[in-house]
């Protein structure tokens, strides 16, 4: 029996949904409304427009062969009816029909619907302060935003950005402001570190360094309170700390579903806004279904509810719920918050828990962090990678991986890999053991995901003492506490020049150290440190034959520390 | 208590299994005898030498930071005791015993042992040809072989090779003598495809076109018959259908397990050869382990034993090893078989099984092609990336997913993905929602693989109905039949010159159909070609509404068609 479904919202979910349906049910009729014109665009593309890799929006609203997305393509590609500018202003979930306006003329009309799909997407968070309308001033939502921020570059007259919000667009934008454009770019952020909660502090100290060695300079710890301007147009940012001249400013302080409507029909929402859903993509009413950047789903490790607004995740609810009206059972059974952002020629990715969401899970987590080259150290191009693994101490359980550094996909490759595991609920023992494809170009032969599940077990067991760059970092500043050793374990060249500038700093190649261990106090703490922390390991193991108890394994090693930035 | 290990083979797995033990239990004693001088190399990266990618032998043998991994190392670093030139005669289980003979001197020993470890490798699969043994002639086995392949083609007298075989190694080193040293390179293969059995003949034949397109010959279903020499030196190959010139010839027909002194000492083998063992890797002997090129693993798909001569099955394996040596129970529960190998400036990579190689195993097996770019649309470096999935039809079973194309590690990236969760039997449904990190420099928004999990689910349920490029192949071959008929439903720009030059090619834009019924014949099998097959399968779901019956969907297009080499 043909149906009638009607779609509030044409960006992402709201096409993939529409058109999924139309595929297995032909017969049936399909409208989809959007207020604004534009419908079916690559959202996510826009800091790759203004920094000039893509070089027209039109190819945001386009398919991979460049046939637009416009309802014209809708009605005769899809077979879907498309409203644009036809704004939905109330849902009544008795008569089960839509009530629309017309945002141009105001015309209003009324949509029956047999089901229903909630697709309004989710809008930037403001700030709510004064200026934030000036000129210059734009948060990063839809492709008007895009060429009016590219325009502004365009016209010459932007030298200073401000972004404010150090998530992932704030920091796609930032780069593509310094990069492309040589712009002085800074960036103000709330919180004390970049990609706050999705990565460990370390994690975050090495991108922001990359980032400011790209040009990028970082205010943690300020929240705006103020944007002024100057004949309309944008002139500064005022921080709780300082005034950042700025002739554009970017607000990515995050997006906020827009659920208002669902909220008024009596649709189930989240304390903190978004429908929510069950696994089915269907809302408490069995004929809404709702998804993409307005819906909450259940995140797969803390069972709670999750807000991804992401265009991938968009994608895949709308083909769930596609098959869902046509009557085929399918299931999105929750996420597990896997994501990555290109940072200049580098990356940071990462999936599952960081330690401090793991933590906040009411987990007992741990986390190791490795550096390692990402394939075979003989073969000419290759990158020292760095991954931190989270873990739950008792059960071995594997909570999360997030990763920084080497270009290109062979970080998100290893991130993708866990993530595919990760509902399943792996132990470390299954990344110890994963089968990745080996071949030197790719790989080593121990690749660095197996290394990673290995220095998580050698550490619950105990076998491995260790800390990070982080911990270096505080334990090398109360050296002069006297309380640690610290023992460079590379060959003696290697540590000559640190030596030379560091009266604390000691070198005892790990070879040696059986013959030399009179000059390592076992009254002190003995720190080890090595390239990336694999000498130092085996240092410790020697040392703790030979009876030292006090000793700490700095993972990561001297690679760790310099991507953190520890001033030696 | 102290114990006494002996490790019988220096390579990959024998140095991972002693080093991990000596962590674990640093008081007890480990000695490891080599046959040759050379140990603890990457074999793997010998392709690499000959190309001249490794610039020096030596780097093979090196630690990640340049140190030799040579018995001094093993000693000083590792507290591993090595015996280099010293070969295994006998292993006597009941005095738990391992008879040596110095290679150099013929001096005997008997090294006792608490456990032994069993890590003999593989050897190059012999022709037992007149002339194998001539010079020029070569094997891919150790850094000798590779030194004096690289020392030929040096002296600037290598103008033409032979290289006979084309698995892994016969591609690796056809690439090596063809790019880097614009050496005529001829590949002779007793089957009719490269990689066989571990990739399809479509996947296959893309492979060997961009091979060919990077200067290299291939002759398929012959037998090398003889090797000829003029002065001692290979002239040339004969083959059971030519004669080949050759300067060079390498001898790349798979590699045999070495398991001879485990079968005298009566250990299990496997009727074609390699020592059996438990998901400890234990043998039947349970002081007795063995691992990596000379042992049969469980192949967790098939059941059956399974050979994966690679350095990332011994390190792995040898790990395990180590840990079961010092009592820490622990399993390697066997493999999925991925794998991966550079083509110039590409990839071919999978895992899991091949369609073929899984109605072998049994199944009631399907598989689908398809094509898509590996990244956003409109992100400005993207490749094509073709993946082919196959799965048992009646429980939606993945059974494993090959793939061709895309350079650097985008490929490599997804088959990882997929075999992290391959052990874990997932349905393609687990595909199709697979979380993949999303960000337009990495990944569309619905990405590839969850793309194929999708054409697999609508394979399923008949929605999709099609085939790939050796379907189109065959159809087309067929084509003055008249029982096809071939619609180019692309716009009319795209399909123009292939009209001109095949009266047999039509051409109906997708979104043109319903108002161009009469144009296609209901009484024909109606076959629908686009770029990938996205909008043929539209037209597909359009032709069926309007009540046709016999439609076939072209899986991959013309991007399909075009790499496969169908010349139309």
């Amino acid at each position: 029996m043909a149906q009638n479904i009607v779609v509030i919202g044409g960006v992402a979910l709201g096409p993939k949904a529409a058109c999924r349906f139309k595929r297995l049910e032909p017969g049936s009729t399909v409208t989809m409304i959007d207020q604004s014109s534009l419908i079916s665009y690559g959202g996510c593309g826009i800091p790759y427009y203004v920094s000039g890799d893509v070089s027209d929006a039109k190819e945001l609203c386009e398919t991979s062969f460049h046939m637009l997305r416009d309802p014209k393509f809708f009605k005769e590609v899809k077979g879907v009816d498309v409203q644009i500018l036809t704004k939905a202003t109330r849902i009544d979930r008795e008569k089960k029909v839509v009530e629309v306006e017309n945002v141009t003329t105001g015309e209003c009309a009324a949509l029956p619907y047999d089901k229903l799909v909630y697709a309004t997407g989710a809008s930037p968070r403001k700030l709510n302060l004064p200026g934030e309308d000036l000129k210059g001033v734009s948060y990063v939502c839809n492709p008007e935003d895009a060429t009016r921020i590219r325009e502004g570059i365009s016209s010459g007259v932007v030298n200073k950005a401000v972004i404010v919000g150090a998530g992932f667009i704030g920091l796609e934008m930032a780069e593509a402001f310094a990069d492309m454009w040589g712009i002085e770019t800074s960036v103000v952020e709330i919180t004390d570190q970049v990609m706050p909660r999705l990565v460990s502090p370390a994690l975050a100290t090495m991108a922001q360094q990359h980032m400011e060695e790209g040009g990028v300079d970082f205010y943690f710890g300020e929240s705006v309170t103020a944007i002024e301007g100057e004949d309309g147009k944008v002139a500064r940012v005022i921080t709780s700390k300082r005034t950042l001249e700025a002739d554009v400013v970017i607000i990515a302080a995050g997006v906020i579903p827009n659920s208002k409507l669902a909220e008024e029909a009596g649709l189930a929402c989240h304390e903190r806004g978004g429908v929510i859903v069950d696994e089915f993509m269907r809302t408490n009413d069995p004929n809404i279904y709702a998804g993409g950047d307005c819906a909450i789903v259940k995140h797969l490790l803390t069972g709670e509810g999750a807000f991804l607004p992401l265009g991938s995740m968009a994608n895949r609810q709308g083909r769930v719920i596609g098959n869902n009206l046509a009557g085929r059972e399918t299931r999105f059974d929750g996420v597990v918050g896997s994501f990555v952002v290109k940072l200049f020629e580098t990356s940071l990715a990462g999936t599952g828990l960081s330690l401090e969401a793991a933590k906040a899970a009411g987990y007992d987590a741990l986390s190791v962090l490795l550096i390692q080259l990402d394939r075979a150290h003989f073969y000419p191009t290759k990158e020292l990678m760095t991954l931190e693994m989270v873990f739950e101490k008792e059960s071995r359980r594997v909570l999360g991986v997030q990763g920084f550094g080497s270009s290109g996909d062979a970080l998100v490759g290893r991130i993708n890999a866990v993530a595919a595991l990760l509902k399943m609920n792996p132990t470390i023992d299954e990344i110890s053991n994963m089968e990745l494809a080996y071949s030197p170009p790719f790989s080593a032969a121990m690749d660095i995901l197996n290394t990673l599940g290995n220095l998580a077990d050698n550490a619950i067991l105990g076998i491995n003492q260790g800390v990070g760059p982080d911990g270096f970092q505080e334990l090398w500043n109360q050296r002069e506490s006297g309380d640690c050793y610290f023992v460079d374990c590379r060959e003696k060249a290697d540590a000559e020049e640190l030596m030379k500038r560091n009266p604390d700093w000691h070198n005892v190649p790990q070879g040696e150290i059986y013959n030399r261990l009179d000059e390592i106090p076992k009254d002190k703490s003995v720190v080890l440190v090595c390239n990336t922390g694999a000498r130092s390991y085996e240092a410790q193991i020697m040392l703790q034959d030979k009876g030292y108890e006090n000793i700490i394994n700095i993972h990561g090693g001297m690679a760790a520390i310099n991507k953190y930035g520890v001033k030696l």
